[in-house]
């Protein structure tokens, strides 16, 4: 559900991959769903949530921005009658599996999902089949969230190339808020804080620390606005060490500075792909 | 003079673009020169300076961390008795061009420069005959530059492909600061603010934003000592930026928010290579 940059990516890698019997999707526009079956993203779809495929599925996967994940299962649930497995694939999780439990019928497994994968572009014109490849997947199950569920979710993430992570809601949320969603932040502050003149200066080190600035703002005001005290604390600690940093530059403490850009080297160094 | 990633870069970009009649590469490094002439970053080189190929030459580039430029144009003063052009890449310009005028003979013209290329590699091994080609080389002449010296410098940038611009030497200080001295400390200030277990989670967008934290503590050292108060002034730009935007997630702005980061993607977006 939801044809976009993900669920795109996520139909055409399922389909390369034979990972599925049938990859069936789901897109309010007509356009976009036109273009998911064109690139083979998709078996076959619709525009509306049918029924009697829904009852047909092993597991539904929405990919859909945060806010929109738990109106979607609701709708799900509501022209469903049989058990079935929920999953999604939204930046912040906490909010989204606490309210996906509290409505959600008992019937209805719902397992969050996170693949830690993607890019500044957005749209089925961006999926791509290796997208999920080597990326981490977090799951985020809950006491309510069957073993059975659990596992088929991430057979599906594991089939697709990605190591899966099972971390509680809050704790992704929070580990999530320091390598995405304060970077996210700060990639606009550099742009914004950079005048024009100097922005014409930029070289490649600059448009890439900047990249995620060019993603789509609604989606990351969804993201911001469901895990804003995450991000906050996130934020205020890049926000001391740029102050202890500065004043390392700033008082002549060469061997200090030398010190902490060391530490940052080594710390960097493992997640070179 | 120095074969590390830049100096062994214009040396295999001259060559290639047979744009002078003949490189001769300097580095104290036995090994590094050794590796430049396997290359072909050179015709010829030394590991000292010598004063019979310094006579010949058009324009001796110096291609060494800040802090060693201005002992090496002194040095090159030394063994010398004709008239030369000196130029260098250092990233940072104010000092190294007033020292410079103090310090050399009037026979000897000297050009600030700062070829806006590199990468987080470094070494003869890292260097490419690309690396110039659409890139933006800043020169900063003074009064004492004459126009031919420049009008040489310039042209020899233009051959690889770069892009001149001329700025004053404490206005590139300054923008530089802002779209390369600041983000890098921003770059390490996000690996350290993160914890190792957040790390574990990183994906594309954190790799690319902090890249340049795998670059060489020693050099960037450097580069932050000659220029600590332009530096300080973009951290804390860069710090009232970030403040204000954890403020609107905070406050629950959605729309200020909203705004914020289109504006950060459509200053962003003529920066895309």
């Amino acid at each position: 559900m939801g044809l976009g940059l993900i669920g795109g990516s996520l139909g055409l890698a399922l389909r390369r991959g034979r990972a599925a019997r049938r990859v069936i999707g789901f897109s309010r526009s007509e356009a976009t769903l036109r273009r998911a079956l064109a690139r083979g993203a998709v078996d076959d779809g619709d525009t509306e949530l049918c029924p009697n495929w829904l009852g047909q599925s092993d597991l539904v996967v929405i990919a859909t921005p945060p806010l929109s994940v738990v109106p979607a299962a609701r709708r799900i649930a509501k022209i469903t009658t049989g058990k079935l497995i929920l999953t999604d694939c939204a930046s912040t999780k906490a909010r989204i599996v606490r309210e996906a439990e509290r409505v959600l019928p008992g019937r209805i497994s719902f397992v969050g999902g996170h693949p830690m994968a993607g890019s500044e572009l957005s749209g089925i014109a961006a999926a791509q089949a290796g997208l999920f490849r080597g990326a981490v997947c977090v799951l985020t199950p809950s006491r309510r969230s069957p073993p059975s569920a659990v596992g088929k979710v991430s057979r599906l993430w594991r089939s697709l190339g990605a190591r899966v992570v099972n971390l509680p809601p809050d704790r992704h949320d929070a580990l999530v808020a320091q390598v995405s969603h304060a970077p996210h932040l700060a990639a606009a502050a550099l742009v914004l804080a950079a005048s024009p003149e100097a922005l014409k200066l930029s070289a490649g080190g600059f448009r890439d620390a900047t990249r995620v600035a060019l993603s789509d703002p609604d989606l990351w005001g969804e993201i911001f606005s469901t895990n804003g005290p995450e991000v906050g604390r996130a934020v205020s600690r890049l926000i001391r060490e740029l102050t202890r940093l500065k004043g390392l530059v700033a008082g002549g403490r060469p061997s200090s500075l030398k010190r902490s850009l060391l530490a940052a080297r080594s710390r960097r160094r493992p997640l070179t792909p």
